[in-house]
């Protein structure tokens, strides 16, 4: 191989795939990025087995070929030109040349067949999503997803397709947040369920900024999603998603609306007296008026008020702060919804268009 | 005690005395501010034994008094209150009453009589100092102090007072760096050596932004650091500091001048391709080129020449790369001056003025 590629140019891809690569591998060449000059330019790969991510650049390519180079050592030495062209060059003994300027480096690779290539792609449907649209969404929802690793099928985020509408859920039992969104498409999608793992819904938070599309492929055990000269291949997540719609209370006695960002800066304000983590803050409804409070034997007590319009009976409800502070910190919206029957049915909360969220009130 | 205080002078205050709050310590009330208020406002207090910091702010006083309350908790509730006064009231049941707006805390506190108390100061000699230039002193040669615990008076910062003279040491028995300053004042200063620990020079380092003087006061076992409203008093490190003048060379056959922060990338782009911190780079100066090497049989190799003036016989010298990008990239000047005699002899670094930097080359 033997190449030269703008610095900069380089630099960018490189941040693309440096994510996944983890130094905790017990496969060596895991900790390597494969290079892969080709008459069409410079590709970067990386994986960890279950995600790839594949990055283009345009390059000068005297000799085509294949290399790969340990991440980190070769992100940090580009990351220190700051201009100009980089020189790469290889040849059979696994050492790339790096020539920048007058600085000159010999790196030690591993064997390119050492990589592991990705398995066939076969494409079942593919849906176009603004990328800024999928970003809001996966943010919407992704801290509800379980770390319990005894339920596998929870440690991810549900895609759920029907009717040309795509609903994305995460739950971890204890509160349940989704987003339903009509597709504009003129194609009639295939009706299915799929299970993102969190890893690539995390990196896919990392990447997906500014506009544009990202086009999602979904195969039989595989998602694809490319994004400008990227893409991001993962595995799914085996098994069936519980049946979440059933967590939904059907009918609601009492409706409140409330601004989103002020009364979020009083539940946690309110919530700093508390000593541990499952502790709860009191909402006492009374007509036109919901007084927060909290109290913990270590630290002392609080409470503070927000002025809302209501009329129902009155009545004390419970919650996990952190619970109700996930949703209100993702949210966009001035105010939010909160629907309930009483302080011991499943409490819903709307905001943005096609979010619900549901959370278990807390006994005392 | 019974006051109000603007918000955001209480936050402003607050941040200065906390960092010395430790969450580890064995004795509850050192995690509590003391606040006192009297005639004159309100001083916030805060203590590990070791160092005292006091800061005062203007405060209506509608009743004096004394009260302690758990100091990162106080503040969390303080940085949530964006504008406006708060008002404290707190009586014998050490519990103090917050509230601001209409968001009211109880927070417990612990009995003022507990907060260890600062013994009496018998100042024996006083010093002005510009606090950016102290600033600037204490970042310039803090690197060096050594953290190793059998040698305690090594863990500090040696002043040393000498005809109106300061100087500034630190060394870890690697590397010395120290500053000598001549200070402006129509007195004569007594001279003696007193050596600051490190924990008050990194927290000085914190506090002394802007422009302005810092007055240091000298006793037997302490010093005190005036600044605006904020006393900072530290116990100094009893023994004796080691003869620094006999580590620094008396003479030099060689000199170079070298462009500080250009050479400081260079090395540190060289030294990426070392695998073990205690490494080394190679200088090798021929006449007019001084090229850095290194190589790691994991990684592979690396170098880069640097031009400058040079006309002596040629010499290979090894350096630790860490202790050359200390001073480095600390010092302020354009370009910095290695003097040197052989490849075994100790190099000095001199740069900004009144600085100097000895450091031992490596064995290869």
């Amino acid at each position: 191989m033997k190449i030269s590629v703008d610095t900069k140019s380089l630099m960018d891809s490189l941040r693309k795939v440096l994510n996944i690569v983890s130094p905790r591998t017990t496969l060596p060449v895991l900790n390597n990025i494969l290079l892969t000059a080709d008459k069409t330019g410079l590709s970067l790969s990386t994986t960890d087995l279950e995600i790839s991510i594949v990055t283009r650049l345009e390059a000068n390519v005297s000799e085509e070929g294949e290399v790969t180079i340990p991440a980190k050592k070769f992100s940090q030495i580009i990351g220190t030109f700051t201009e100009g062209e980089v020189a790469l060059e290889s040849g059979s003994d696994m050492v790339t040349s790096i020539a920048c300027g007058s600085a000159k480096f010999k790196i030690m690779g591993l064997n390119p067949t050492e990589f592991p290539r990705q398995t066939e792609f076969k494409e079942q449907q593919k849906i176009v999503f603004n990328k800024r649209e999928l970003a809001g969404t996966l943010r919407k929802i992704g801290y509800a997803v379980s770390n319990d690793q005894t339920r596998i099928v929870l440690n991810g985020i549900l895609m759920s397709i029907h009717d040309n509408s795509i609903t994305m859920v995460a739950t971890d039992g204890r509160r349940l947040a989704l987003v339903e969104k009509v597709v504009n498409t003129s194609d009639k999608l295939v009706d299915g369920d799929i299970i993102l793992p969190t890893k690539v819904v995390n990196e896919l938070q990392k990447v997906m900024d500014g506009d544009g599309d990202v086009v999602i492929k979904l195969s039989e055990s595989q998602a694809s999603f490319d994004l400008d000269n990227t893409v991001i291949t993962s595995k799914l997540i085996e098994g069936s998603y519980p049946n979440y719609r059933q967590v939904i209370p059907a009918s609601f006695n009492n409706s409140v609306i409330l601004p989103r960002e002020k009364f979020n800066e009083i539940l946690n304000r309110v919530a700093l007296v508390l000593s541990e983590t499952g502790a709860s803050v009191k909402f006492k409804l009374e007509t036109d008026l919901l007084t927060l409070s909290a109290a913990s034997s270590e630290i002392g007590e609080a409470q503070e008020p927000v002025e809302l319009s209501f009329q129902g009976d009155p009545v004390t409800i419970s919650f996990n702060p952190v619970y109700l502070n996930d949703p209100l910190k993702n949210l966009e919206c001035d105010d939010f919804t909160m629907r309930f029957n009483d302080e011991f049915k499943p409490v819903v909360v709307l905001g943005d268009e096609g979010f619900l969220y549901v959370i278990m009130p807390m006994r005392n």
